[in-house]
């Protein structure tokens, strides 16, 4: 492959994360997170999040987004999301299957809910029958690469908690939100009135892990044991901490968050006014997705790694990372409008 | 009230089956199916259902479906459905808590599934991160009244079958399915292609109980764990068997179903023309949906029974049952036609 | 057979609570439990069971059992129960597959708790790695025929309250306890600090029903939604309703245990001094547990219904019920005299 | 703490493994397995347990366990282990909760399963009112740090397979087991008859990593789709890959297991003969366990960093790991001899 498109995961891990893992490989260190490192970044997060947050870190995304759901949830609640939301279409059943949680999916063209699409879920309340809603699921920014500006998140919150249900935000790539949008994380979490935050690391630069953080009242005591519970909890902990002790210092998520974003943007810039290229989402954030006349994707597919988004409509994702080149954009965008050309 | 319109599930239990319980109540059996009244119940479902038909009788329908369910379904793989069925609204979450199923509910106006609407959810196939598509889960009769035709139920097994995925029918009202049609009930389930189907009882006209009746190969070692482990395993079965022996002896399946198919057809009837009833479903088995005018339904409902079915459209629903009298329906379709005159 | 002493599920149903059944179907009913039946029941439970006791109908034990402790439990705690609870090997592993329920057994010869035992399970408390002991549940009578006296139930409601636990009742033979016990219900239930029980129908002699008994403060807002989730809501609720009227009027249910009682009785007095026949357990309810010499078992059972308990230790057991007749209890111990001779 | 005895996932990651991470830790790599890296180790894998060996990489041990088991499980099927499996009282509830898994829980006083042990839970055969033995799972070493030799290990899979059931083997530390008994790892798995394997990264040195290796038929198909939806799928999985080329290679998993192992022989050596010492278990592998004199325990926790095992009756474990020194072995035993005398 020329460069690859497919995903943020498929970018190396910042070198900054690589130095803090060499640096924190001495001696012997208590297990589970009883160690130095976890406690510094319980402080670093207080500091993004505010003074009541709790962090808890995870393995992977799923883990970290069916952990904090079950911290939410009575087993006869459910959850109203997007239906094109990671939980719903990309953790293999893990939400239904390993947390017993049904989904109320709606439709979202752009990956984004509203206060009215959360009401069409909000129904037959009390009624022992049907689930009840319990919470609801954003996430930032969506799989469609778009974003809630803290008003819509709020306005979310609001409506949610009016409900009696909470705001649970899905930010596997919240750094690229909070950069694209100019606002502090906690702008868009804690002070929007979110409850739990999955806050990404694996896709902001991290080799693995992710930080659940508790926001709402009362979810505390439940997490370690829900963490162990869904197989969530690394033994040698320090070394998943001292990644997003990294990540955390010297603001390095939002300069990589930054590159990754910067280069989505140029890529759609480049492609502005190409002939048989369209741009179906709002390129918000890192990723540009677009359908392009038949054939088209296969042929570029060979030279240039992306992904095809949905094989009914032909629809394509083009992901940028923290390590995605000027040159290549350039270089991925001039094969795109010749191909189309 | 004056009458009860709410559902099949408030009538009473037919007299033949009151009958055969009183007739089954003398001396010892052995416990769990292992008693004479049950073994004879195999023999009447496989008259109906074919040779290769199994049964096992269970207590009620959301565990005929999820026990029906379990033993198609490998872990990572998901249930068609539509939006409307009765597995996703009405049964409160039990597959995805209790059976670990995801459904993959598709929106179907009429509450019928095509080989359209099912390959809309066949996708990804071999893609660990998304469900696997493998149940086609249809409603007969429909939760919103309507019919599968034998050939619309052949195309759906084919599609299903060509896929890999398995066809499974939830026949609470089966009954009235096969009576509105006037055919046989092996014609809308095994000649079909259906691979487990769960023949109703409780709505039929029985105190309680259903039956899953295997169609499919392969099926039969696990059901008997399945349903133990499901909590749906009565230990004095005789008096379930003795119920379906009853309800599968001289055609009185059919018969209750036509008196309950044939008082939702008079009321339809006698509502056609009225100004301000607008009925929203075709009425083809025992019930009718229908929106009125702003405040009408609750003005009904003071003094006959029946359910607002959508809190969002205001649709209301009449069911009728076995023992729905036509002096009943007529004076409750002259007090529709009255309150919105 | 000449007669049964397999299992009181073997036996019919007591005819006060078919007269009962027959008397309730008329006319329509509200669905589900909203009857009038329902209703009665519940003010029948509370005379029995005191002021705050709030009871909930479901179809069979083992759903009694399960939905009973999932109002109970954390996801992270765990029950402590005897080795040979029912709830440990005689319910498929529903508790532990629907459930998610993780059991703490420990050894009890004769089936029974105590503080000590209990005790045993009580450590890493507060340790994530270990699932938290959250219930101790008892069964009464035992499996194996004995009693917990009032005293040895308020001691094991104590130690558990004092723990931070809650106490579990499994009564499928709650009449057979209370009834050998000479004691209200309440006084080795509600009494004695019970948080939940299941209080057995379908062995004191319904054709099927069970009902939990919420006892604890905090419970009743969670039942609804985890017996409709864990599929043991009937629809035409009353007719399990119209059981349990039967069965708590006029003291039937003691009437009808204290035969069964006073059959294991006259079963073990029969017995008593028979050389090659060991009884392995005090003969305290309606159950007699055996040892015989090697193979008369086998012969026994060519002519009387009766299962052998233990495979390995070939122990058997004889199991009354409230039709066991006097004579045909005679002409057992008789037959087991003669093959033992 | 003057030196740490807690476990070896309190021990730093091996240099080698260190530098592999880095080595990865360049350009893009498809994502979940796709990589260059985790082909090789593929091979790798291969090369230890055999041509017909299937690798996959999952993120922590409780992950593996529960992946493993759930893939050679059906629902109403249970696991015969030892009391003492970490299974059973170290994965937080996981095999039950997430798994839905039943565990048939054995005493065992050396942590060891034997084919007497097994054949005790091997009854009720078709008794769908009791979950069935379907998976053996042993420890290898134990959690009491003994060992099963070779042809142990083949008589209890010869044993399992005899009765229908497979052999799992929990080889979270495979690596000291092998190392101590002097054979290769497909001598204590495939050679003996395993189904399938966890083999331990963590505790052989890795920062984060364990491979669950499939020996038996028919399991691969099943395996990614249940590593995804249990949550152990790493996106960038060639950094857990990296770090299992490095353990294969050039027998780093032998040499690093060899210190260990030496450094609890060292000690318990060193604790021969010392009065009040009472060494509990014979030192196989990495571990000691031992039972010291009231109050003792608690001393030489405030300078020595190790476990209390037993609530119940004070035995403390001490556990070494690749990087133990010998003068902290020394010093360690020199203080507790001192501390008892």
């Amino acid at each position: 492959m020329r460069a690859y498109f497919n995903s943020d995961n498929y970018a190396p891990v910042l070198p900054e994360v690589m130095d803090a893992l060499a640096a924190v490989n001495r001696g012997h260190e208590p297990a589970y997170g009883a160690d130095a490192v976890t406690a510094r970044v319980q402080g670093l997060l207080r500091a993004e999040f505010g003074e009541h947050a709790q962090g808890f870190l995870v393995l992977n995304g799923t883990g970290a987004n069916v952990v904090g759901l079950r911290a939410l949830l009575q087993p006869w609640q459910g959850v109203v999301c997007a239906e094109s939301a990671h939980l719903n279409v990309d953790e293999g059943g893990a939400p239904e299957r390993v947390g017993g949680i049904k989904l109320l999916a709606v439709p979202a063209p752009d990956g984004k809910l509203t206060p009215e699409l959360v009401a069409s879920k909000i129904e037959r309340i009390g009624d022992e029958h049907a689930i009840q809603p319990g919470v609801v699921s954003v996430t930032q920014s969506t799989e469609l690469g778009t974003l809630y500006t803290p008003d819509e998140l709020r306005a979310l919150a609001d409506h949610a908690h009016g409900h009696g249900m909470r705001l649970h935000v899905d930010g596997a790539r919240l750094a690229n939100a909070a950069e694209a949008l100019g606002v502090e994380l906690r702008e868009i979490t804690t002070d929007a009135g979110a409850d739990v935050v999955s806050f990404g690391g694996t896709k902001a630069g991290l080799m693995l892990g992710e930080a659940i953080v508790l926001l709402g009242d009362g979810l505390e005591p439940a997490l370690p044991y829900l963490r162990k519970q869904s197989m969530q909890l690394a033994s040698k902990m320090r070394y998943v901490a001292a990644q997003f002790e990294a990540l955390l210092t010297d603001g390095l998520w939002r300069q990589a968050a930054g590159r990754a974003n910067a280069m989505a943007a140029r890529l759609a810039a480049a492609l502005e006014g190409a002939d048989g290229v369209r741009i179906t989402q709002r390129v918000q954030a890192n990723v540009v997705f677009a359908v392009l006349p038949p054939g088209v994707a296969e042929r570029l597919q060979a030279e240039w790694g992306f992904y095809t988004w949905n094989e009914h409509t032909g629809e394509v994702r083009w992901m940028c990372s923290h390590d995605t080149r000027a040159e290549d954009v350039d270089a991925f965008a001039a094969a795109i409008r010749a191909a189309v050309a």
